[in-house]
Formats: structure tokens, sequence, C-alpha cells
């Protein structure tokens, strides 16, 4: 008998109810990956861990923790939905390394070296210059290999990013962005950094939210799926999968926090408009994340194999982390 | 071929070097349980677990972590010592009940609910009144069963050591402390604290720190061990242990956080002459954890049977804690 495939989405972020749980399950997800935090630094991070502990006992009839590989696959076996915790920035561990295994211990195993700002690590992709991986990135990239926390540079700049593949011993993972043949802004991979990906053993997840497409709510399936097979051509089949960037339930206001966390002060009148600013509508064809099996019925179209398709929807992810998140000897 | 027995020493606190390892080697200590916090909060916590981290990593030949009881067992295995990490007060959880499994999951698995004086949770020895446990040390405790994260009663007021046997699910262990029959302070345990931790299933370590003895560093080991067999009558030979309470490598300026903390401000001339006193002297049977046979013998000595001096060196301890560390499914 055949086994049922993983379908996993890298990355997602709601303001957290068991409505979307369900709308995982009626998905026929078997794990997600979710931001835990923008731009909170260690302490604050123990609260988010904290809440996200609560949460997965309050469903645990739905969902489980993902720390190790293995967990993955025990998700599927229970047909609960594997929820792997990740943070966008690498404010969890502050200025100390030392943090980075405390912080992958109490779960957190999934680590961006910047949001869209300068860190202590590198260069996010809205920065004004990108001076690659400092000193303290050098050290972070070496303790987070060591410690099974997977390297995500989905916001990095150019230099950050091609330098972080470069000096991590492990592959590492791109968990939502877009190529920038597709969508031509910074926020998005060059086919230098597809490519550097793709040779290293790495993973991007193509990302859902509108702004990253280039017609937004109205880009067609057709057009997202012809990106697939572009950038498969350039990384490779197996270096592909989702990391839709799904956010439900939220307004502008987390929009305003995201972008600007307290690294600049907003103007009241700012603040307003961030308040007042409608979330992004999503495609017709991927409304939420009880959408998902539309990607793989447009990759099937497309004329991706039914193993590739597999391959896509999961199985991708799958092997990568089962090997990313286990810690060194 | 006989196993081993366990030789556990619940608690120690010294100024860490590989001198400290070796002595455990040389006392054939199969687990030592060391304190990271006194006063430390949450944020600051992390950086005793970080500290830990890199200690266990640094010494793995001769250390590993413990964190379940299948640890233990695989110290034993390996010969290297098991080491445990605790906290002397609740101050690693600030006032966020959801940090107890945060902190369990980043490996510190043992929490006092109180240092000398009043915590969030209940009253310490030293403390002028004794409310017993609080709204939110019941909420505390509770978790702290569930996340298997041993609560540890050895500093506690009369008080809230009782309603905290009482109202912990799970047999709750004195680390620490030596009976009052034997050393009359409210730093130690009544006959009836000595009964119910019995009754319950707990532990009481047995302290060798010389201000915890009568006559100091000139109490005999006859005197010691003459103290375990009238506490065995009470409390049953079963639960009891050694909590040595062993601080090495200090001077008396460690005494003088350890006794301060933050909570009052130390006026100058006092903290001259806390840095000035030296460190009591141990007994010359029991000078350092090389020493630690020297209790096996003086225990066979007292007439204590084989079997229960292997309970009292280290067995006891490790079927407790082989439970107690689990968390609760």
């Amino acid at each position: 008998m055949a086994r049922r495939g993983h379908v996993i989405d890298a990355i997602q972020y709601s303001n957290w109810t068991r409505q979307h749980f369900e709308e995982w399950r009626a998905g026929g997800l078997t794990a997600v990956g979710v931001t835990i935090a923008y731009h909170e630094r260690a302490r604050e991070t123990l609260e988010r861990l904290a809440a996200w502990n609560w949460r997965l006992r309050e469903h645990a009839d739905l969902i489980r923790p993902v720390r190790r590989g293995a967990d993955l696959e025990a998700a599927r076996a229970e047909a609960r939905i594997g929820v792997l915790l990740g943070a966008q920035n690498c404010s969890p561990i502050d200025d100390d390394v030392g943090l980075v295994q405390v912080m992958a211990d109490a779960g957190l195993k999934v680590m961006q070296l910047t949001y869209n700002n300068l860190s202590l690590i590198g260069a996010g992709c809205a920065e004004l210059d990108d001076p690659g991986i400092s000193r303290f990135g050098r050290a972070a990239i070496a303790e987070m290999n060591r410690a099974g926390m997977v390297i995500d540079l989905s916001h990095s700049a150019e230099r950050t990013t091609l330098e972080a593949i470069a000096l991590s011993r492990r592959p590492v993972a791109v968990t939502h962005a877009n190529p920038r043949f597709f969508t031509d802004t910074p926020r998005h991979k060059s086919d230098r950094v597809l490519r550097a990906l793709g040779e290293s053993g790495g993973m991007l997840g193509f990302s859902l939210y509108p702004p990253h497409l280039p017609e937004g709510a109205d880009t067609s399936l057709e057009a997202f799926t012809g990106m697939v097979a572009r950038a498969a051509e350039i990384a490779g089949v197996d270096r592909l999968g989702i990391g839709s960037d799904m956010c439900r339930g939220w307004d502008g206001r987390t929009i305003d926090w995201m972008r600007n966390g307290r690294w600049r002060h907003v103007p009241e009148a700012e603040r307003a408009e961030f308040a007042e600013m409608p979330w992004p509508s999503q495609p017709d064809w991927f409304r939420t994340p009880a959408d998902t099996p539309n990607l793989a019925t447009g990759l099937r179209a497309r004329g991706f194999s039914a193993e590739e398709v597999a391959g896509l929807m999961g199985d991708n992810w799958a092997r990568f982390l089962a090997d990313a998140l286990e810690p060194e000897a």
C-alpha cells in the first residue's frame, strides 16, 4: 500500500484559533512551519514558546510539535498536523551564541538570520547596504549547524544569503520567497541564489503571499506553476516546496508590526493608516490552507510527474527537515 | 553479574572547573544535581543554561546531561557522570506559569519553590511569616507535575513545605536539608515534614554543608550516620539520599550573593566582611566529592544492610528521579 505523502507548508503566521488548524486538516497538511517571532528578543520569545506550548496542548487532537525529523513521521502516522516553530529574525538569541542551543531545546528549530533590516548576523533585503555575514554570524551559523536549528534566509539580502549558504556546513532553507524572475524585488531570490541553494542541498519554499505574486490576488495558478517549472530548471525539482506565508485573522496593524517593529518611530497618522489597511486578498485558488490541494492539481496540470508533485507538496521538505532538524552528535 | 549501584549527590554548587568533575569521578559518582540559579530571573537563567551547555560539551568525556530518567541509566552505562540542572528558587519562571515547560525543555528539571525569602509561590525558611502556597504556586505545582520538573522544598518554611507536599500530585524532593532533631533551625525539616515526605514517596537528601551539621566541620561521621538511622525510622530508609550542598572554589562573596541576592541593599562594610570571609571548612571525612565513598563506609558501619547503603548512596534518588523527571503524557 502506498504511503500518503507529506504535505508541508514551511511557513504560516495567523492569529491562531482552532479554525486555522481545522483548515490545515481540510487541506490535507501533514506539517506546517509557524512563525513565533519577528522582532522578539530572547525574553519575549519565551512567552511565544509558552503560548505555543499551551496551544499544542489545547488542540492536541489536531496538532503536535515537530522538533526532530522523527516527529514529522509521527505526525503523519497519527494523522495530526506537525507544527515546527520558527523565528523570522535572529532577535531570539539576542547577542549570545549560547542561546542557539537553549532556544533549540525550548523548541525554536528554525531561525532567519535577518528580517528586513540589518541584524547582528547580516543584512535584510530592505537594508541600505549588505555587509555579508558578521563575526557573530559566523559563530551563530556554526552553532545552528551543530544544534540542528534550520538556517532560514527568506528575508536576507543577496550577499548575506550567498555567504550564509557558503559558510553553512549543512544545507539551508529559504522558507518563503519567490524567484526574482517571477517577482523582481530585493525580497526575492536571484537565479544565482536558486542555483546555490540547489547545489548545496538547500530548499526554497514558494510564497503565496499576494504581494509576492506579480499580479497579487489576480495572479493565476498557471502563472504560479509556470514559475515553479522554471525554478525547477535552475535549482532542481527536489529542492522546491511550499512556504505560503499564509497569514489569517490579522489586519494592517500586524503589517505595521512586521515592517516597523520597534526599529523606528511610526508617526500617529501613519499608524492609523496601517490600522485601517485591509489584509491583502488571496488568489481564489489559494484562499485558505484548505485550498492546498489546488496546488497539487495545478502542478500536475503543468506536467510534473506524480512523484515530482509529491516532492513539491511536501516530501522535499520532509527529506530536508529529517536531516536539518537533527543535532550533530 | 551485579550492576554497579547509582551514586547520586542531589545538589552541589561549585565554581566549576574540570577538577570538580574529576573529583566526581574519583568519588564514584554516577550523577550530580547542580544549582544553576539562586536569584536569577528567566532571562538570566538562559545564560546559566547556556553556560552549562558549553560545559557539558567541553567535558563530554566526563559528564553528560540528565533530563529524563533514561539519562541516569545512560550515564551509568557510559561511565560518565550525569548532570541534573536545578534552581534554588522559582525566579527562573518569573511570574509566568508557561515558563515551567519552556525552562524544563531548555534543561531546568529541578526547581525550589522558594529560596530563603518569600517567593511568588510561598515562603522560605528565613521569612518573617509563612502564608503557605499562593494561587500562582498552586498553578505552578500542577504545571511542574505535568512537565516532570522536580519540586524541591529544601529552603522552604514549614507550612509552605507541608502544603506543597499535600498539593503536589507527584512525590516531591528536599534535595538538601537535615532533620531538625539533628540541626535545630528553621532551615531544616521537622519530623512532621520527614513523615509527610516518606508517606508521599518523596525524598530527602542529607546536607553536608558544615553550617548544616551540629558541630560544623567537627561533626563526626558517626554522628552523621546516627542522624541517618533516626531519620530512616521516621521517613523510611528508601526515602533518603545524599544532597551534600558541596560548594567548591568560592569565597564569602558567594555567600553574600546567596543570602542577599538583590532583595536588600548590603552596606559596603558588610560586603567587605563577606568578601573576606573564608568558605566554611568541610569535615575531614567529606572534604571533597572524592570522599563520597566514606559515607558508604560509615553507613555500613552504622549497621545498614548493603542494599540499604546502596539505596542511601544513590539508588533511592535514581528510583525517585526515574519517575519524577518524566513529563505526564
